[in-house]
Formats: C-alpha cells, structure tokens, sequence
C-alpha cells in the first residue's frame, strides 16, 4: 500500500523575471496571474484528494509568512509552515521539509513542487505523481522530466537512460545546464527532457542521501529545525544552524550524486512562468489573441496581453505585445523580448528607480 | 505707426483627443507637454516685446477659470481674463475678446491665437505677425495660412488668390473642409494652405464685419459684456444674454462673408496637436528616435515616445509606439493609429470606465 503523499511546497522564491508584478514582497507564487488564484494557491490546489495528506508543508522566507498564512486560510486548509530565516538554496529548503515531513512520519513519501509553476491539466499531473510515488515507494529519487514543447534556453534538460525501464521511471544518463538555442535543438531531437525541479522520494531516503553526498547541509538544517520556534502553523527555523548551510541547488548536491535519481517523463503542459510571454501563454485570449486581466481595453491588433493591477490600460492599434500595470509601474514589451525584464530591472536600479525592488502595493 | 498687438487667446477647448491627458479639467492649452510649459504659456511666451500689448486677453470657459488665473500668476503677468459661462464655438469667443479690446482701445489692432498649438519658431512667428499686422491695419481680417508640409486630413485648407498681391496677406480664393487623403494631396499640390485657425484684425473692423454679417452674435455677446461681472482679473459674461448667441465658427460666420478677408501664407512649423504622434513630433529624440517625457525608461527598440505623469513607464523591445502614463490610466498605441484615440474614448464610455472622462488629478 502506498503512503499519502505528503506535498512539500518550495514557496521561497525571489525572482525579479515577471517586473514589475514581482519584486520584494510580492514573488511570483503570491502574483494572481489569472486575476483569481495566486500560484502558490494553484500547486496547493493540485495536490488534494484521497491520494494527498491534506496537511502539506510549506517551506518559504521568513518575510513572506503573512503571505503564507493567508494562502492557507484562504483555502480553509492547514499546513505546516517551515520558514527560513535566510536563503540557502533548494537543498537546505527541501531538506528542511523532507525532515519536518519524518517528523510528522517515518514512512513519509514527500512530493516536492516549486510553489509557482503552472500545470493546467490537473488530472494529467495527479497520474503522473501516482507513478512517481511507486517508483518514490521503491526508494527512487524521482524527478519529473517534461518532454519539450520547443528549443527551450531557460530550462536544464535530463537525458534519460532508455531500454531497462522497471517502471515508468527511468534510469538518468545525465543532466544538462540550460542550453543556448543550438544546443537547445539537438536536445530536443534527441530525447532530452525538461528539467521542471519538482520530485518526489520516501522522505528518508532523501535524508540518507544528504547523510552521504551533503553531511554539512543535513548537520545544519536538522539543527536548525531542532532548535526551531514553533508557533502556531509556523516552525522557524533557527537562524544560527541554518545559516550553517552551504547554499547548494539539489539537482548538484543530490540528484546528479545519487544511485537512486530517477526521471518519469511526462507529456503535460508545463511551466515555469520565467517570462511574461509565458504568462501570456497562460491566459485565454479573445478571438484575435488578445487578452485583458484586470481592467483594460484593447482595440485593433493582434496577440495583445494586458494586465492590470492599477490604472485603467488601453491598447491601440498593436501586435504582439505586453503591457503590465500596477500602481507605481508600468510595462510594454514587445512579445519575444520579455527576457530583457532583468537588464530593464537591473537600468532602472542603476538610474536609482526605486520601483525597480520596491514593493508591490497591496490592490 | 502701427498700435501696440492685442494678443487674444482662445483658451476654451474641451477636446479629449490626447486622452488620458485631456479630459473634462484638463483640457489641452493646460498640459505640460513638453514638461515644463503648458501650451497656453507657450503661446502667451511667443507674444512678449515691443510689438506686442503687454496685457493679453483670455477667453476661456469659467470652470477653467483657476488655471487661467495660475497660467498669469505663473507667468508674472496681468491678463484680463473673459469667462464664457458656456460653449457658443469661436465667433462668439472672439466676439467678446474684440469687444472687450476695444474697450480699453477703440484702435486696437488683436492678434487671435488658439492657446494650443505649437509654433516652435518664435522669431519666424514675431516676423509673420509684423506683415500680418499692417495688413490689419489697412482694414483687412487676416488668417495665417501654413504652407503644408504633408497631405493632411485633419485640417481645412484654404486658396490663395494670386497674382493681385498688394502686400503680403493675399486674397482668398476659398474655404475648404478638411479634405479626405486623396484630395489632401491634390490640395497640397495644388498651392491651398492649412487653415490654422489664427487670425489678425482691427477690432472695430471685426465688429463691424459681425454687425453686417452675424448682428444675433453681436448683440448678444455685447449685451453679456455690458452685463458682465468684473472681479479682479475676470470678466464673467453674462449667461442669459450670452447663452442667445449662435454658435458658430468663424470661418463660417465671418471668413467665408467678409470682403475683407486675407491670407498671409507662412512657412514656419505649426501643429495643432490633434494627435499624440504629433505630439511626438514636438519632443526632442535621442539617437534610438527614443523620448521620455516624465519618469520613464525606453530598453531598445526605435521611435517610441513615453509621457508619464504616474507610474515609472518602461518599453522594451518596442518601436513606433507612444505610451502615455497619468494617476488612473495608461495608453499605448501604435504610431499612426493614435487618430483611434477618439474611438477608444467612445469605447471606454460605452463600457462605463469612469477615466474616459474623470478628472486628470493633479501631480
């Protein structure tokens, strides 16, 4: 019989990619991109009925613990809430998890889940994770490898090992950094997968494989959950262990050590959501591509997004563009373009915007 | 000896076509669109010097009376400052101007300027104005008439009668409407020039023209002048006489009548700014064909014009694009399709958004 699954939400993110919705205190899993549901609140969403513990835990910063409550109280659910005093990559966050997970159960097969991806097709995911998890149950580390869609630069790729498959998961030949567009290519031509960092494993295996490959990390963050102040749902971690922690991403302290890694390829629509053309990839355009969240008006053109948190937006007359407000920003960009936001982020820091990190307002 | 010039500036227009800037309080002639000067200070800024009274006239609607009075303040100058109680089109405005010149000076020669144009070349403007002057002198109403610089649609055109020419203002062979593109050029080719809605006359022949041609105007705006309200700077006409008056333009009620009525063609730049890609016409590129006017960043792309009187406005990757940032709404359009934002407006009403016509706050 297989264990619940016990979902463990990475919700520590910090990017700047999705300017100027995202930035300090409003990360991309706490952004409302369809204008109804936070990220964070759709990957918890993902994860219920019989085959979910309906206690996940959450692992993200200390700042964002108002965010995380709420989140949870929105739902109406419970979780536990492992905050980080300080960023120490995804090793330390999941081992943080993965150890409150052997708290709670010593059988516990954990299913690790970036808090601001984006899988529409619900069901194809939960199918996906029951393959996972008897493989996870087997004592695989499993990570879930996406089959391409295009030539990706933004993603890692995983080649997998093909013509000894036990189960669904395979065997990994090798993981590979984000390509460029070339390379991308002959990846893709090749049967490499996308890299999509979300995985799943039987808790304590996870736990023995730090024991082996990343001693100091496991030192640390079991002392830090140890001395950890809990109060109500938060367990906060304590500062000075965690900071112990060499700040590693688990694909290079685990995964590409391990015996054990293992990759279930997967068909279904996936993304990370690095860029606004792929959140506008996300919303359901009208019958010329264009689409509107929040209050907006666009007339004429084509394959034109808007979204607004602020001042009414209107478009006239464009193609194939961006255009994001909120109440102290606003953004136009030329679809195809929307990986410059980090080089316009990083201008308008250097020509002293304080818009370019401050924060978000609350609507 | 020619009389000291009686500037007599029409600062009574609603127009919304440079919406989210212009609407119901704030009106073109009191955008600073260059980001220093209103366009009423621009023009008022072209009419100082020995050839000019130092004392202009104002004619503008009473709701706008504040700004009126804070254009003079912020000019340090004395104006009187005619107050319409409501919209009776230009005769009527210019009506109660000439009248009220030739109260303080019954030789009085005005100068009629609308408050929001653009007249880059001062010196060019000054010298048109001299060979206008002696024309008025001699008797005639005088319009200055651009030479065209493209086929323009969104101008009437007036023809010049050649060959009889005793002074620089020439006769008028005729009035046109603003020609569709095809006849535009046939226009252009053809020696008609745009008809800028400036004038030069002597007040008493103006009103002697009005006492032939339109007496209803005459009689009551002269009533709504002798009954008029006189505080401080303002003169508040009279609403019940005045409110009698037709209202019509007048190019129909006098221009197209008088027998008196000359060109003086003119070479120097000149727009009405009727659209934001004239407006883009006005500010000073940098080496991209970029400008930014207000808060704002332009990362790549060609030929994009930011105006922002809110949020920080970015553009990446854009060409041929204007963006127009105020407290409550945002714009982008296409250059050469900013003739649509009449179009957006009426859309924007029809879906019940309250910025199609709300106040632009002040910064």
């Amino acid at each position: 019989m297989i264990h619940k699954i016990t979902p463990l939400v990475l919700a520590g993110g910090a990017g700047t990619r999705l300017w100027p919705l995202s930035r300090g205190q409003s990360p991309k899993q706490f952004l409302k991109l369809d204008g109804k549901h936070t990220l964070l609140e759709q990957t918890l969403m993902r994860c219920v009925g019989e085959a979910f513990d309906a206690q996940p835990i959450l692992v993200g910063a200390v700042d964002h613990r108002a965010q995380l409550l709420e989140t949870m109280q929105s739902l109406g659910r419970k979780a536990d809430i492992v905050l980080e005093p300080m960023r120490r990559n995804s090793c330390a966050a999941i081992a943080a998890g993965a150890l409150r997970a052997l708290e709670r159960d010593r059988d516990a097969v954990v299913l690790v889940l970036a808090a601001d991806h984006h899988i529409p097709d619900v069901d194809a995911f939960r199918a996906a994770v029951m393959q996972a998890a008897e493989a996870a149950a087997r004592g695989k580390i499993v990570t879930f490898g996406i089959r391409p869609r295009h030539a990706a630069t933004g993603y890692g790729y995983i080649l997998p090992k093909l013509g000894d498959a036990e189960s669904a998961a395979l065997k990994i030949e090798r993981f590979v950094e984000k390509p460029d567009a070339e390379t991308a290519e002959r990846y893709v031509s090749e049967g490499y997968l996308w890299n999509s960092g979300n995985f799943m494993f039987r808790a304590a295996r996870f736990v023995d494989e730090l024991a082996q490959h990343q001693p100091e990390i496991l030192t640390a963050v079991k002392a830090a959950l140890e001395k950890a102040e809990r109060d109500r749902d938060f367990i906060r971690l304590a500062a000075e262990p965690f900071s112990k922690s060499p700040g590693i991403s688990v694909d290079y302290a685990v995964m590409e050590k391990t015996a054990e890694a293992a990759v279930l390829p997967v068909d279904y629509f996936w993304t990370d959501i690095g860029t606004w053309d792929a959140v506008s990839g996300m919303v359901k355009p009208d019958a010329d591509g264009n689409a509107v969240v929040g209050r907006g008006v666009v007339l004429g053109g084509r394959n034109v997004m808007v979204h607004s948190e602020g001042a009414v937006t209107t478009v006239i007359g464009c193609d194939d563009l961006v255009v994001i407000t909120t109440r102290d920003a606003v953004l136009v960009a030329r679809k195809g373009a929307t990986e410059d936001v980090k080089a316009l982020v990083d201008r308008l820091r250097a020509e002293g915007f304080a818009e370019a990190d401050g924060e978000t307002p609350a609507k």
